[in-house]
């Protein structure tokens, strides 16, 4: 089976990227979140996808004028009409939020294209648009400025950091109401599955908190309430 | 008297951590209020009530591994059981978000066990799931990936930093939509009854401004502005 | 004609900030957005107007004590008085927001004095009372502290920086739902008028591309673009 | 008699920063000693001096040109001629080194003119020239790029902040191998006179560190080490 | 035989800091290097030895006035009385340099009394001075206030973060030019004994390169450079 | 003529990275000087030659274990074996020196194949052996940890962001004592020669200022100023 198809797609839609950092984690991975970004549109639906990526140097003054989008080469530009449906277009802005990653415009684009959602480790700008938008938009900060005041964009789907987090083209990207990380591609089933059964049992252990139950002995859980989970996932059918 | 009993507590319910921040500047405290959290969720009630604390120090690779939490006696989760009803439960996370103090199941059961709120200076997880809890939670940056990662819970209920500023277990936290202030518990009562005071002040100035009012004359108020606050509280019943 | 009168101001109402700095940066002006402050209420109206600044410096432990509020001449004090209506008061708080640049009664006498708007590159007190005014206002992160705690005010109307940015007494500050941006005076109805045009063009833009438009082409746009724009223009009359 | 003559001078060339402080705090100043900035020229004479102040604001492209130094009413420029025999040359710098405060050419024309030492908290450029005058000049970090690129002289001697502490035009700013303190004016005479005692008592207290002797007892002194004091003082004939 | 002894303190004075933290993330460990921090003294010996604590919260007016260090509990001046000798005083000052961790009679006192070292990630005052004592005192930046300014001394030899790392009272500390590491205690052998075959091997692999050799082949080494190596040891007499 | 050879080289090599920021802000670039790093040896050369470049990205733990170096297309490896003589080995490691950038023998290796110099805007790790080389080698702090622990080799030789400033292969690299500045390779010649005349003249202005001239009137000159420069000139010969 592959790594990454619309089964595993479909579980990652209902998994917390709290449980998948957990679930990355068991197997080594501690810097798969990526700190410092939220999502502007709280109503967005969730995101997964493979990342396809953006790569931003800083600007220079010669090269980064206004005429710079008439080519259909530049890459932002570019990037945007070539990320595949399905996928996340991920940026690399160095944590520079003092000029745009990209605006309204190219956002509802990606969102028409069918892209998944967008994430930046600098800022959008036009973000009251976004916000409007039901597509999943993460970034650092607003950022009215066009790119060209601080970024040069210069490659497409190369591997890429954002926000101190090791990101390659095709790596599966996962967005909820917290943040975004990040699934090395070869893991993505892997993980999806751990963390699925993971959640189950977390809204078991929820149910019982509720309840009025402590944490000691369910949280982890004790042989006792791993019968108990048991009957509990009979009953309510999962 | 005591210097916090339920007197004191129903009249910090009442008053802004704004106004808190006054008085205790005048008795030559500067560095009361938590800079840099937020409240997750808008709605929660305001908090009010004694530190119980927790103290992490970063994590270290063979000591925080997922095993740990079986352990009754992990600070984290003893401290969870143990922070009495009415407490905050205050965390020194050193101002560190890339790993979360604590989830949505933590939090949860703190809130069944009665705690008013819960502080950190780092970042809770599952913070969806906290926001829709009618509990005050305050922290800096919404982080899913497991306490473990970077923060290793060492002690309960010991004198701490949170956000820069000094804790110590049983002094007066209290919370409202714009931040949280730390009283010392010996000064509680005279920082509410002062504070309280102050507050009816202001909303009568408020009153003026509205009205349209210069601040002049009124905030701080000559002799003739006094008088005309002594017919108002008169007349509002305050 | 003057750089700003009534008919700039509407045109600047209209306007977004990511298109007006855009404007500028086609001027050779790169550093014109504040950047880290976002906007209280965002329910309030657009806010522009002409700057009216407060300078702070770092606060003096014998200079900066409760009573200083008794002068009249205290220049926040004589800031909130004097700042003339339709302006925006702009305070240089050196972006440290550890203590407030103002509260809400300031913030409240400012709006019924009918200033445009409050900007600050620290923080204000009383945040969930200006939240709930129509009012901008526009900060870096609620802070409960009497300004006495870290600033002191020195001086109004004179020169200043605010986040990075230069503003100079009577310069044209904009506020929209993403953020601030600052325009010389001198340039600001041509500013003005270039952005209201850019802002036109995008609208259409914006139309194509929800209608599944490929940016390349039209953004920016080729001779045949220009065409379909101008009949486009024609139709829905603008 | 002056809070500030050739005898308190005199002293002041004495004292370390540190002691400094010290009798500041007790009298309730916490906020004196610029952090983040360093000497460059580790074998500089210490400083001691009025404060004579430049103000910078970010810059303008339009009005940051490189011919602006023609005008000799340019502060900086203004400045470094204006700046009085004796006084110590401090720049507002808004703690931003990404250009440069002043440069060799000026910083050799005040040492020249007889000032007694340059300040910035920002950078300097020509550092390695700077570097071999026998001057006291403190910044944050080299920086080689001309002050037009980020800085906007705006005012000289006015009240500024640097590196967040307050100068007052007059202020007696004191560097030594360790940093710079900053006393207001009034208390000049005290404090040297205060911190002149207090130096001679730890010069004691080192020596018999030194000797082995414990802290306990002596640093703070019991009444025996006061009486051991005496008569060290005497023997030693300070 | 103990995880450290004489023989271990003699083998860890010879090894660079950069080498052992190799070895320890051969073992996983990835945060052993305490960075932002620099030694005073460039000539002061190496510094190895096992951790004493000082841990300070922030400051808080009413408790941390000068009288203080009447107290001989004051866990300050306790603890430099108390390390034994050999053992490095290591000070959680979380990262704040604003005020002075110690200074320079309580470091000459610990000098005398034979500790290691002492390491902050705050700053210490009096620099100078320590600077010529032949004692490795690491900090972050020289910083002439009083510890009362900004630091409450709190616990003495209790588990600390220092820079971000953790250190048990015990670790073995160790450091050179470059910085300081801390070891956990059950390793300190082991990681002392690899780490010393390293350093042999660096130097042959340094003799080679100054020779011309490419690091291909030698840097990890392929067989024939394992050889090779054995003979440069037989004949170096290592 | 190419625009860097020899002859460039041999101008740049007597010109401060001061002087070459002015020249390029002339022409209108504003972000060429990398902030934030230092010299590791103060007595090395200067350093001029092309860039040739290495490009991290954040780490993964799967990825970046201690055997990647056994495989000689590891970028960081065939970077220093590739390196041309007489260029300058940039590298990009994103602003972080919490792990190492290369160490003493990479850093050797490329000072024997004859690189003119080293930059990075993270950290080395065995500074103490670097500080010793001939070898101009600038860094933000000495960092022990091996790169494996943050820092992923990706590309060698393809455009960068060094300190937020980019860099492109085969710009000309130019290092002082206080710091490295970049040129765009067309650019080279035209800036050295501007920079060299700008050099004499600032020496000029440097005689008259040590004997006692005002700026106002020499720096910048007016009329009669550049007369007595010309006469200076032919007089000392430059």
């Amino acid at each position: 089976m592959p790594p990454y198809d619309e089964g595993v797609r479909a579980k990652l839609m209902s998994i917390s990227t709290a449980t998948l950092t957990t679930a990355l984690f068991k197997r080594g991975f501690r810097n798969t979140f990526i700190c410092g970004i939220s999502i502007i549109n709280a109503n967005a639906p969730r995101m997964v996808g493979p990342a396809y990526t953006l790569r931003y140097i800083p600007a220079r003054e010669d090269l980064d004028h206004i005429r710079v989008f008439e080519d259909r080469e530049h890459p932002q530009r570019k990037g945007v009409e070539e990320c595949p449906p399905g996928h996340v277009f991920v940026i690399d802005s160095r944590k520079d939020h003092s000029a745009a990653s990209a605006g309204g415009i190219l956002v509802t684009r990606l969102f028409k294209r069918g892209a998944a959602g967008i994430v930046t480790d600098g800022g959008f700008r036009d973000t009251p648009d976004i916000g409007k938008l039901p597509f999943p938009a993460y970034h650092a900060a607003p950022s009215a400025p066009t790119n060209l005041i601080r970024h040069h964009a210069i490659d497409v789907n190369v591997p890429i950091g954002c926000g101190d987090v090791p990101v390659f083209p095709g790596d599966i990207v996962v967005g909820d109401g917290e943040g975004v990380v990040v699934i090395p591609l070869y893991l993505a089933r892997e993980i999806a599955e751990e963390a699925f059964e993971q959640t189950v049992f977390e809204d078991f252990v929820y149910d019982k908190v509720v309840e009025g139950s402590s944490i000691f002995g369910i949280y982890p859980p004790d042989p006792e309430a791993l019968q108990e989970f048991d009957a509990w996932r009979r009953k309510v059918g999962r």
